[in-house]
Order: structure tokens, then C-alpha cells, then sequence
């Protein structure tokens, strides 16, 4: 343990010699032009001007945040780089790029296969948000589980915050929830769900243009649903010193899941944004290809997020606390 | 595995209800003004009107990168995150903040006492290298080792890069070298190395001030010993395509260290640069502290760096190869 078994991805110069530099070299070609600036010991990029910076981090752990028996290895790094990037498209942020750290088992066989099945799945993950990887680590090593954390970087100009919903602000949701839930269920009971719930537990989507279009047409807050509505809506609320009101009946549900699934289950990269005015659901969906929702209103007090069914307060599934169980 | 054990890390809002939440509350009063601009999905950072943006992800991961006997984990902490500082210091860049992904083993009983020792070395970082922290991710399950993975965000107007050598510069290194390797083989071996030794190898720093000053006084390449001089020198030659001749004997050795370890020992924070003039090494101690020696030049071709003692050409120890033992 004289040096650490762990080394920055480099790019877009010479690298030295070494195996290691071999696997990074690989990724490199691997990736081609979805991996970029990288190349130093850090990776310099640029902020358009007047932008602000926003950047997140999050990680995906085996065994805690994923189950290598329920997803292939490019779903895993597809998944984990795509939440990252969620993080930053709910502030309405563009990403610049994203940073993977990768965490593997000290007693993997197959380094390089691994690598390059999650690099692809990395890849698409950035494809589809339209940016790139701009960094990274490689470790390896003891008792390790695989994991991926990833750093999203981006910039915007006006960003949506958790802590600006009013009491009078209309809530919409994109989307339809519930989905991921239905299909970590069917998983769990080891039943494999219906291919539309695992395409939709499998490959989330990162609602990057769809939150930059809410900005701009009067959304004032907004946050992503990975704890879960019931949970993310208590955080806007909190954040905002506001109650929350939502029509549990007006929840949009994923095909196959049920509104309990809708309300309390997480992993969802849907949003729930809190707009001062009236927002045109007719030309979010002829532009983006998928429902936005009015399910409430955010009102007066510290009420938190309470929900609705038929005009009735009914008692929300709580947001699950992940350090109780 | 309904939801994550994990939880990105919010602040300067009103966080929801739950015991994860609690953590973090703690983890924010504990750093009090030292954790700034957490608060959302993610965090919002400016960058400097002209300046670029510099990222860099770094990972430390428990018997890979410390052990535990050797190190008290405010040392863990304190040296994960100057690790990654160190990244972009070597850039030149001014640190604006750094991310923390906390891994922590699932069978880890003192959760908070844990964390907050771990907080306490992350601020002695941030603290030294006059940044922030802006944001960061708690995980815990499953086998994970302890693991600490940190993205360093900063900005600078004009990067010092690995590339940026040409035939006639001169090398400096700042520092003594080879510190952390002689005391790496003493814990190695069992023995405590030495109260210098080992506050060297615990207590690094990130010369973040330093490189600022190199660039503008003449450097024009740089990179940090992370992995020792024989193999950075080897990356700053290939990244430039030219060749780097340094003198062995013109190596500092930091007291208790040999000259092996100066040339092959890594895990060093001081800096190689290629400076286009000659640099005042008297001015850079009196404003610094610490040395800045001249150790050789950079030559036509791409004979990657070469050592000599007395004038002759010695074999230097091959820089570590992380993926090959």
C-alpha cells in the first residue's frame, strides 16, 4: 500500500506508460468525442458568461442503490451518471459535463470488459442529456462493492430552486410516477416486471430540456422525485416555508403501477415544480412528448405537503428515511 | 432496496423531517461557515467574469488508499479532500469549493461520531486551502469499505497545464520530497515513523497559493507528485512531448526520507513545474516557507524523463503501476 490502486482518468494528451493508463486509454477510445477536455490534472471547461455554476454529486453503491441481478452493467452506469444529471436539470441547469468516479471489486476478473460495458452505458447516459464526461477515477481494490459516483457540472442563468414555491403557485408534475416502483416491487418479489416497467426503472430519463422550458414559462421552484412525491414534495414545501396541497386522484400513474406507487415511491426523475402562472400543458407535450399535470397548490403555513383524495385529507405514505431502517 | 440508502446533502434551506436529515443538519452545524451554497438538488457556485472552470474527482478508499490503524479518521478526511485541492491547485486554479461523497460500511455502528470526525478533517482542508464545502452524498450499506470521494471545483484565467512544456524549460519542485513514502514503509513494517514523518504523510498540503505564483511568475506546465517524481515527471514529459533531465543529487529529501524515496515515493502534494525563466527561489521561500529548487530542464524528443547522477544516466525506479500488481 505504498501508492493507491486508484488513478484520475486523463485525456486528450499523452499519457504516460502503465496498465493502468492502457485501461483509461481504452475508456478514451471507447467513449471517442463523448469524452472530452479531460486530460490534466483536472479538466478546465467554460461557464457561459453571465451563467452560474451548479454542480451535484451523487453515488450509486452495489448491493445498496442497485442489485446486479436485476440490471445489466450498462443500465448500472446509465443509471447512476442519469441521476446525477437529474440533479442539476431540476435547477433547470444545461450540464456542462460529468465527472465518474468508478469503484470496482478488488476481486473483479474481468476489469476491462466491466469498464467498458459501464463506460457504455455512461455514454448513453450523457448522449442523452447532451453533454459529455469531462473526468473521473478509477479505484479497485479490498472488499469494495462496484459504485459509481458521479459529479454533474452545468450552468444557467435563472436557476429553479427548492425554495422559491409562494403560497398561490400552481403545482405541476411531468410525466407519469410510480413506474420504478411498480418494477423494484415486482423485482424484489423476484418476479421480472413487464418490459415497459423495467424500460422505465432501467432508463430513467434526466428532465434537462423539459425543466429549462418550465423556467422559462413561469415555474419559480422545482425539485426531482427521487425520494418519491411524498417525500421531494415535503422538501419544496420546507424549502419554501410553504404547505403544499395535492389531489392524490390528479397524479399522473405509470401503466402497471398503482397510485400508492405514484405518491410514495422514488427513484423517479420526474419533476414537481411550483409555477407562479398557468403553464400551457398542450405545448409541453406537443414538445416534449410527455404529460404535464396541475395536481395542486401551494398555500399559506408550514403545513408541509399534504394530500388530497376527493377533497379529503388522507395520510401520505411517509418519505422514506433512508438512515431509520 | 425499495429506495437508496443515500442522500445528497442539502443546506441553507429548511431541510424535510427524518433521521438522515438529522445527519446532515449535523454535518452543517458542525462546519457552521465553512459549508456554503448547499441547499437544493445542487449547488450554485459563480465563477469569476473571464475565468475558466477547473473540476477534478478523487477517491479514497479504505485499504486501498489508508488503513485505519494508520490514520485517525480526521486525518482520512483531511487528506481525501486535499487530494483532489490538490488536483486543480496543480492547475493554478483558486479553489471555489469542493464535493463529499461519504461511503460508509453498512455494519458501521457510531453513524454520527463517524461522520462528524470525518467532518472535522474535511474542514482542516477546505480551512487550509481557503475553500468551501458546497455540497456532497451519504451512502451506507453492504460491504463498502469507508470511502471518500471528493470533486474539487475552481476556477482560473490561465490554466498551468501537463502539456505545456517546450525544449529549454527549466524544472522546479517545490518542497521537500519523499516524506510520505518513508513513512509508508515504517507503518508498513509496523513502526511509527517519526512526529515529522508522520504529520508528512498525514497532514499534506495542497500548494494551492503556490502554484498560483509559479504561473505567474514564468511556469508554463505543472502537475503534483501524486504519484511520485518518476512517474509524474514521465506524464508532464509525454503530455508535452519532450523530454525532462533531472538531477537525482538536485532532488530535495525531506528529513528522515532517502533519495529512492524523492524519485519513486508518490502520495506527495509539491508541485514540478516547467517555467519558460528562471524563477527566485529566495522570494518563493520567503513568501512560502518552503523550497523551490531547480532539479533540471526540459529537451528536444520524446525520451519521456530521464535521471542522472553526477551527469550520467541512471535507471530511475519505474513509477507505480496501479493496475498490474
Amino acid at each position: 500500500m505504498t501508492h493507491p490502486d486508484s488513478t484520475r482518468m486523463t485525456h486528450d494528451i499523452e499519457l504516460g506508460p502503465g496498465s493502468e493508463f492502457d485501461l483509461i486509454r481504452k475508456l478514451r477510445h471507447h467513449w471517442g468525442p463523448l469524452a472530452v477536455s479531460i486530460g490534466d490534472d483536472a479538466s478546465i471547461l467554460n461557464v457561459p458568461r453571465g451563467e452560474r455554476l451548479v454542480v451535484s454529486t451523487d453515488s450509486a453503491l452495489e448491493d445498496v442503490h442497485f442489485r446486479r441481478e436485476w440490471l445489466t452493467l450498462r443500465e448500472i452506469g446509465y443509471r447512476a451518471v442519469t441521476a446525477a444529471i437529474s440533479d442539476i436539470a431540476a435547477m433547470a441547469a444545461s450540464p456542462a459535463g460529468v465527472l465518474v468516479a468508478l469503484q470496482l471489486p478488488g476481486d473483479l476478473t474481468d476489469i476491462e470488459g466491466t469498464l467498458l460495458e459501464l463506460a457504455d452505458g455512461i455514454a448513453d447516459a450523457v448522449r442523452a442529456a447532451g453533454t459529455v464526461v469531462v473526468g473521473g477515477n478509477l479505484a479497485r481494490g479490498g472488499s469494495a462493492p462496484l459504485g459509481i459516483t458521479t459529479t454533474a457540472v452545468g450552468s444557467v442563468f435563472n436557476p429553479l430552486t427548492r425554495a422559491g414555491a409562494r403560497p398561490g403557485d400552481l403545482l405541476y408534475v411531468t410525466g407519469a410516477l410510480g413506474g420504478p416502483a411498480a418494477a423494484l416491487k415486482s423485482l424484489t418479489a423476484g418476479l421480472q416486471p413487464n418490459a415497459k416497467l423495467r424500460e422505465r426503472f432501467s432508463r430513467p430519463a434526466a428532465r434537462v430540456a423539459e425543466a429549462r422550458w418550465l423556467a422559462a414559462h413561469g415555474a419559480v421552484a422545482g425539485i426531482d422525485l427521487s425520494d418519491g412525491m411524498a417525500s421531494d414534495a415535503g422538501h419544496l414545501a420546507a424549502a419554501g416555508g410553504v404547505g403544499l396541497e395535492i389531489a392524490i386522484e390528479r397524479l399522473p400513474v405509470f401503466a402497471g403501477a398503482t397510485p400508492d406507487d405514484a405518491v410514495s415511491g422514488g427513484e423517479e426523475y420526474e419533476l414537481l415544480v411550483a409555477s407562479r402562472t398557468a403553464l400551457d400543458e398542450g405545448e409541453f407535450k406537443a414538445r416534449f412528448g410527455i404529460e404535464l399535470t396541475a395536481i395542486g397548490r401551494a398555500v399559506e403555513g408550514s403545513s408541509g405537503a399534504t394530500f388530497t383524495r376527493a377533497g379529503k385529507r388522507v395520510a401520505a405514505p411517509p418519505g422514506y428515511d433512508h438512515f431509520s431502517r
